[in-house]
């Protein structure tokens, strides 16, 4: 039987801090990563992509507000320019990866679907806030902002100025997960929660709206995984393995490892927060959750099917 | 056997002209036509969704130019603005959708698909590039962008500067259509085509890539119709009926028409170009293909079965 996997990675493997941000980089970086993609379809897997948003969404704020300065088009919601977000990275990744699939003579459907992911109003993120976006503001444009919005700011670490800080919710459901998973497991790819997914809260009414929050884009997507009951998942990152006492004398790459060691190596603090730290709480997430391997590697290994450091149960 | 339907309507009956466009404000704009929307569901048809996006793609290259004026984050081409507005509307009409049916005790899984629409690279229309789009530019400016992008620039006739100009080709295929008939035809609501949908031409090497244009949203959905083979087309506008005479004594207002008495009035000059002439198009090229009624109508009048402008074969 074919296996069904769930592929993240991040949103600066297409918009990337070392260039100017044409259009034309935007579509030769995701390109080398589709094409990286494609060893896994040859593999046979089954394939949903989450993907990240990080860069993106930080230049959509800066256009909404600049927009607002120079237009007088309002700005919006951040969860409104999630989903700018989501339309515009998934049809970057749709076209591209349906052209090297069609070099590679292989002919499949791929679905891009925009994707609200449900979260706690009662989550204790939401009495903390402490994910840095948006623009850079004067302490007299943000006290302004914190009376007009009632937004939370902190003062940048490196004095650039004050900046909106938002929670970082726990993805709880993903709104048409199984109309994904029957989408995939017939060999369709789907393309889905970006950004980790537009944050939605159900109201005191009953009804769902948006909320102004960061989901972490592999928790949401090792959740999606979850449900849909895939297989594998895959974190796509810039290094090959995850390394324990990286760069020390002792350094050491992981190859397979079980729950309990990779527990005890997160506690150890071996892995750096906000960036593998939380990786590895997804995959750990996902393996203790049914789970059979989660895998964190770089894209362009996904052609060996031993490929990265295998987190299994 | 229950009936499909494409239902259009307009992306300013979303951000509307005489608005401040705030979030509530286009919350409360799509949450009334998504109630209207419910008349249609309420008659027991199986529904696609198509919609415009003229004020907010309008919005986001303004967002676009000032964002790389302040911030430097660089203007991206205006299919990928199209690919964001798909984000963005679609989502805010699949929350509101999905409370709005919830109120009414409705259960229905609502899925909002990102979408290319195929042009032909050789349409005439491209030979003579009319739609204008984005900001107004002083004459420097618009020079210096037709040596940097080779766009075409025409002066706008209320003086207000330089505007671009862009095609609007015919749509040729639609990306996906098959998957949405069949979610459509189980009974799932599809939200896709949004602003015509983004533009894409094959390439000289075969592949997909986007193009800057406008593909007349109406068409587009007229298209999906056909390919779906919807039973019934609507499209939603500003008023319950078509009018032959239209403000003049003679007024006279249409109720079920045929194919050649609607072409005759075409040809007659009855419909305004840019507005109901256009429509009227979309309906005919519906009918003419196969499909049983297109009904031209307000949104409130969807309660009815008989509401509108009815053309057929």
């Amino acid at each position: 039987m074919t296996k069904l996997a769930v592929v993240a990675f991040g949103g600066n493997a297409l918009l990337r801090g070392d260039q100017k941000g044409t259009y034309d980089e935007q579509v030769a970086n995701v390109r080398e990563t589709c094409e990286n993609l494609v060893g896994l379809v040859k593999q046979g897997y089954n394939i949903v992509i989450g993907h990240g948003n990080g860069p993106q969404v930080g230049n959509v704020m800066l256009q909404h507000d600049a927009g607002e300065e120079k237009h007088n088009v309002l700005a919006q919601p951040m969860h409104f320019c999630v989903s700018e977000t989501q339309g515009s990275i998934a049809y970057l990744i749709e076209q591209q990866l349906k052209n090297v699939l069609q070099k590679h003579g292989i002919q499949k459907n791929i679905l891009s679907i925009v994707t609200q992911v449900q979260v706690d109003k009662a989550d204790q993120a939401f009495q903390n806030p402490a994910k840095p976006v948006g623009p850079y503001y004067t302490n007299e444009q943000a006290d302004a902002l914190v009376r007009e919005h009632g937004w939370v700011f902190k003062a940048d670490p490196r004095g650039r100025g004050m900046r909106r800080v938002v929670a970082s919710p726990k993805p709880v459901d993903i709104n048409n997960w199984e109309i994904v998973e029957r989408l995939a497991r017939e060999g369709n790819i789907v393309i889905t929660v970006g950004g980790g997914g537009i944050p939605v809260i159900k109201n005191d009414q009953g009804e769902m709206e948006g909320i102004d929050a960061v989901i972490d884009k592999d928790l949401a997507s090792a959740t999606l995984a979850v449900k849909i009951n895939a297989d594998d998942f895959f974190i796509l990152t810039d290094v090959p393995n995850v390394f324990i006492n990286f760069n020390t004398p002792e350094q050491k790459k992981l190859e397979t490892v079980g729950i309990p060691e990779i527990e005890r190596y997160l506690e150890e603090g071996h892995f750096t927060e906000g960036s593998m730290a939380p990786k590895v709480r997804a995959c750990i997430m996902f393996v203790k959750n049914g789970g059979k391997e989660a895998i964190i590697t770089e894209a362009t290994q996904l052609k060996n099917s031993d490929a990265g450091t295998k987190i299994i149960s």
